[in-house]
C-alpha cells in the first residue's frame, strides 16, 4: 500500500503463511526471522519490520509526504506504528488468525480466539480514545501510520466481524476511498 | 540506562507488574496502553514504546552519540530495536516471565515457559548469526540498540539461565563494564 502511494514499481512476493512457507529454507535464507514484510531493496539488501520498512520508504521518498518532517511528528508517527505492529497485531489479531501459536491444546483454540478478540477490541478503543488527528491518524495529514491502522481495521471489519469504534470506522471508510488502497486490495484479490 | 548514558537527571517511577499495577486507574490515566516504559517529558507530554522513547532520547541528545546520524545507520538501529522489543521480548521472554498471559489453564504454564525458552533461544541465535557490528550491535559503535539487547541478555543469563550465543556473551560482558549500566543495575537493586 505504501509503495502504491509512492508510485514506485515493485514486485510483490506473497508468502503462504497457512502452509508455514515462512519456515521453509528458501525463505529463511532470505529472512532468518521468518517474518513478513521483508523488503528487498534496489541495492540488494533486505530490510525487515513493518515500522522500519514503512519509515524508510517514507523518508527515501519525501515527495510522497508520508511522514512528518519534524522530529515530534515523526516520533508520534513511529509511536503509533509500534503500537499497531508490536501490540495490536501480535497480541490481539494473531490470537484470532493463528490460535495454534498460543493454544497448547487444539481444544483451547476457540478460547484463544475469544481472548484475542477481547484484546483487539480493547486496543482499538485505546486508539479511538487517544486519536490525535482529524480524518487521518496524525494531525499533519495522511501518513504511514494510516496504512498500518488500515490493515488492523480491515481484519476487524472484514475478517473477524468486530465493530470499529467511531474514529476508526470513519478512518476505514476514508482509506477505502483512496486509489492506492483500492489498487492494493485488488492486487490481493480482496473486495475494494 | 539510556538516560544514564546521556547523563540527564530523571525520576524513576517503578511499576509493580507482579500485582498488575499497570491496570490500576492511576496508571491507566497516565498511559491507557498499560505498558512500560512510558516517559513523561519536560513539556508534560507522555511518550510510549521502548523503540520510540529510545530513538527520541538519542535524537534530542545528539552529543551522546546514541544513534547513527545517517539514514541507513538509523534504519538498521530501528530494525534491531523492533525485533528485540516487538518479537524477542513479547514472544520469547514474556512467555517465561508471565505464562499466565498465554496459558488458559494454570497446569499449562510450565509448557508455555518451555515454549518461551525455545523461542528465546531461536531469536537470540538469529541475532547472533546476523551480527553486523564488532563488540556493539551496530558497526558504527555503541547505540540504543545495545541497551535493548542488554535487557534480553540480562533476563536470559541471570533470570532464566539460558546460555548466551557467543556474540551476545561478549556483548553482555562489555555492557556490564559500562559505568551507566552499573549505575542502572544498582538503581534496580540488581547485582552488577
Amino acid at each position: 500500500m505504501i509503495l502504491e502511494e509512492i508510485g514506485r514499481p515493485y514486485d510483490p512476493a506473497p508468502l503462504d503463511f497457512k502452509n508455514n512457507a515462512q519456515y521453509e529454507p528458501g525463505y529463511v535464507a532470505i529472512n532468518p526471522k521468518s517474518k513478513v514484510p521483508a523488503l528487498l531493496r534496489d541495492d540488494g539488501t533486505l530490510l525487515t519490520e513493518y515500522p522500519v520498512i514503512a519509515m524508510w520508504l517514507a523518508k527515501t521518498n519525501p515527495q510522497a509526504g508520508l511522514v512528518p518532517v519534524d522530529l515530534e511528528g515523526e516520533t508520534r508517527c513511529a509511536e503509533f506504528l509500534d503500537y499497531v505492529c508490536g501490540t495490536v497485531h501480535p497480541q490481539g489479531f494473531t490470537r484470532q488468525s493463528r490460535p495454534n501459536r498460543f493454544a497448547l491444546r487444539a481444544e483451547d483454540e476457540p478460547a484463544v480466539v475469544a481472548q484475542g478478540r477481547e484484546l483487539a477490541v480493547k486496543y482499538m478503543n485505546v486508539i479511538d480514545s487517544g486519536w490525535r488527528g482529524d480524518t487521518w491518524v496524525l494531525p499533519g495529514g495522511y501518513s504511514i501510520a494510516d496504512s498500518a491502522l488500515f490493515f488492523i481495521e480491515h481484519w476487524a471489519a472484514r475478517r473477524f466481524n468486530i465493530p470499529l469504534p467511531p474514529r476508526l470506522a470513519t478512518h476505514f471508510a476514508a482509506m477505502l476511498a483512496r486509489p492506492a488502497v483500492k489498487r492494493t486490495l485488488e492486487l490481493e484479490g480482496l473486495p475494494t
